[in-house]
């Protein structure tokens, strides 16, 4: 295995094996030039920038997309078909295979109109949600929609577009795998939240006081501090705001944003260490492998799994809250009654009647992501007229959480994850099964509630850059979740975790 | 002439003008792509980033190289060489070659590894400026211009490299005009400066206050009020600090930065507006255009007549100050009983005891420039040694200006400029120069001074994109000159400005 100094056997390689790695560097750089640009564009970009912007990234990707799919790439990747070569050679050439087999068959004109469509849509989509006027983006929405079906059938003309547009983003893990794991999911999660609804108990809300209104800047010098103590490292990283919180970056320079709450302050805080997680996934790859799959994450659920960690599994422990309480209480004052164990409650409260996905509780979050699933795979098959996505949209929250969105901005607007894909809700909620699994793991090796508690936290990213980030791309999505947590995929760590904790927080009969 | 709402004539042109003109977008696309990502480096960037970013930068000037240099785009221009094209098209085709030629016989690994070297000696010399520590970016130093002359010599082996990179900057400006210009300048200012020696008058220096501390907030609201005021558009610009101030962007999106001094808040301000100048060229360029020369900037020489007309001929002038200073006391209340005549004596007192290029004055700045010019030519046709280079710098500080810097943080190690080119300092002084010769002519339409006490500038910027900004590279330097001002680049405005301003301002016998 590499280190984190030297990269992985090269020389052992035939020259089509460098020529391969030295292209793979190149679209690595345009890949994450096109992410910085696109960071630049949500967080500090002036408005009227965005023609040019989008102009910027459809070349970026015009360029990136000839350079992959060039027949010297086709060839190199024939004559590595037969060579002999080192286990961590060979996921190089299988991950660059995949890539390369993806985008062979998609006309360079296409990517790059649908470059420019992203960007363009992302601005109309922020317009869209300030004014409530989906009208207003659903033209866009719909051209985004067509130009994605229209590549799903250049990869393959057979196949339902959904699946394909599903692998993007979930390589090595089949769909059925993933709709099995729903399945077990929603027979879990539906009895466990009626439980609670049934039962009427509110848990204590001790940091929401209509009297309090939490200030931005002290808002964020909580969520600088909170960053600080996990380990966040300032010269590898920054901390901004954006309407939607997200990380963008490589194990160089990966930065988080998050966004406020006057009202609530854990919004930030969990959004903050959410992002967090991502970040130390990212800068748990291996430096020497920059350039190359060895040096990439694995997937988005593999990387939804290290946020969910952290936003979870560590942010709303009771350990977490002993430590991190009375920092947040210097910030805020008006909180020096709030117990740890109001506060423990106070964060892990579900809320039913929450309309928005990244507000949502672990609970509840999983129907949010169920909806979208639904929505997106019926418009994307063409079941679903764009028209139609706002009252389904309210009707399917009604259903499925009993709450109706009043607007569009708090319904079918609040995402801004269409104007870069579709079908890639599936690993939020794989992040959420795979970060319970990995609990379960990293407590066999080590006290994480001993540790949280005294803020030691290098021993906790350690085990994952140990078990996780280092090995990048080097297993198969499936193989590197036995290779980390010693078993396959399974909602049971997930089903366990959330029904012993609210049983207990909620005091619910039968668990 | 195209308007700002639509472009040139195109479908007049055959289609190789179109296949040019779409490869003119994408290289535009990948040169702002890397200036934006230039912009982030330097402004947002955590430090650990520059691996990942330098590679960034390799790869997209590679790229940009590979499609510039192209057989097709030589095809084209043959094509197009007997072509009959309107007098934009021709432009358009007579910029595209002139950069087809320049660059058709550098290599594209030279390319790679001078931006590469370019991206990692740029956070060498900020470390070294920091560390006040020459020897720490010397090798980086020495190997750019290695890099640079080995350029010079692929363009034209035969030619003076100096000369070479020289025009790269200063395109249809011969050295020898600028060389005649300079001449004539050192005659004008060197007996004016010693004329303000003699005198041994010194003007009241009303900002400097040993007792009191410019707050860095309080500045930047001062800065921020003043582009404001200025009409600097918030959609189309940002400001933000950087230790050395420069602007960057395009039509759409051009970003300005300044830095504070803690003693002297007219430092910061007078950045502000020149960059804010910068700014104003960049967006009066025709949005329509973009993507080909005839929405690009003409040269450096002209980007700088356009700061150095904002800073000294809008923001220096008793008008502005007539205007500025109430606005200035209610950001800083205890300079509440300076008068109008104090300020504009302040702001252009002169000041040869300073050091620092980016804050001399107007008079003292060209010799700062000429030692530049001089060190730069002897650096890179290898008659100075890296090591001699503090040393050299030194001496003609004594010699130019009686003060020799004690750090070479203050010396030689004061610009960033060597981390992106050489050769490149005349531009400041045709600036200035032609600011000079651009004032001269405005004021023969408008009552500029009239305008500036009213806080009018919006028919200002009008003027400047009417006469200069709207044509792009439509002409030639020499001709856009003459269309602007009606006559060719002369030293006698600037020469005549600074000798009245400076004889009343000092009170000069024979001035």
């Amino acid at each position: 295995m590499a280190t984190a100094d030297e990269g992985h056997d090269i020389e052992s390689a035939p020259d089509a094996y460098r020529d391969l790695l030295e292209r793979s560097e190149k679209l690595t750089n345009l890949r994450m030039a096109s992410m910085a640009l696109g960071w630049d564009q949500r967080v500090m970009m002036p408005e009227g920038g965005t023609p040019a912007r989008a102009g910027q990234l459809s070349t970026i990707s015009g360029v990136s997309h000839d350079l992959l799919v060039d027949d010297d790439v086709g060839e190199w990747l024939e004559e590595l078909s037969s060579a002999d070569l080192t286990d961590e050679q060979a996921a190089v050439v299988r991950e660059l295979r995949r890539e390369y087999e993806r985008s062979a068959e998609v006309p360079s004109d296409l990517v790059e109109r649908l470059a420019a469509h992203q960007a363009e849509a992302q601005q109309v989509w922020q317009e869209a949600k300030a004014e409530d006027d989906f009208e207003h983006f659903a033209p866009a929405l719909e051209e985004l929609r067509d130009l994605h079906r229209e590549r799903a059938a250049a990869i393959d003309p057979d196949a339902n577009p959904y699946r394909v547009l599903y692998e993007d983003s979930q390589p090595y893990l089949p769909l059925e795998t993933v709709e099995d794991i729903f399945d077990e999911l929603r027979e879990g999660l539906v009895p466990l939240i009626e439980a609670i609804e049934e039962d009427g108990r509110e848990l204590p809300s001790v940091f929401r006081d209509p009297e309090y209104t939490y200030d931005e800047a002290d808002q964020m010098a909580l969520s600088e501090e909170v960053v600080d103590l996990l380990g966040y490292p300032e010269e590898h990283g920054r901390l901004d705001t954006a309407p939607h919180p997200f990380m963008s970056g490589n194990q160089f320079d990966a930065r988080i944003t998050t966004r406020f709450r006057e009202d609530d302050p854990i919004d930030a805080l969990t959004a903050t260490v959410h992002e967090f997680g991502h970040a130390s996934y990212q800068l748990g790859l291996p430096k020497a492998e920059y350039g190359n799959p060895l040096g990439q994450s694995r997937s988005s659920g593999v990387h939804e799994s290290q946020s969910r960690f952290w936003e979870n599994h560590v942010g709303r422990t009771k350990p977490f809250w002993e430590l991190f309480l009375p920092r947040m209480k210097e910030h805020f004052p008006h909180l020096e009654d709030v117990t740890v164990d109001e506060a423990y409650a106070a964060v892990n409260r579900i809320y039913p009647e929450n309309l928005i996905r990244v507000e949502a509780d672990e609970l509840t979050y999983h129907l949010h992501i169920i909806l979208r699933c639904e929505i997106d795979r019926a418009f994307v098959e063409g079941d679903l007229d764009v028209s139609e996505i706002p009252e389904v949209w309210n009707e399917k929250m009604e259903e499925y959480l009993g709450v109706r969105p009043e607007t569009d901005a708090e319904g079918c607007l609040q995402d801004t994850h269409w104007s870069s894909s579709f079908a890639a809700f599936q690993g939020y909620t794989v992040g959420s099964v795979l970060a319970a699994q990995l609990d379960a793991a990293i407590r066999e090796d080590l006290d994480v509630d001993g540790l949280v508690r005294e803020g030691e936290f290098e021993p906790i990213w350690e085990w994952m850059t140990d078990h996780v980030h280092r090995y990048g791309q080097r297993y198969p999505t499936e193989e590197l979740i036995e290779v980390a947590t010693g078993e396959p995929l399974t909602a049971d760590y997930f089903l366990e975790y959330v029904e012993s904790k609210y049983g207990e927080l909620y005091d619910l009969d039968g668990y």
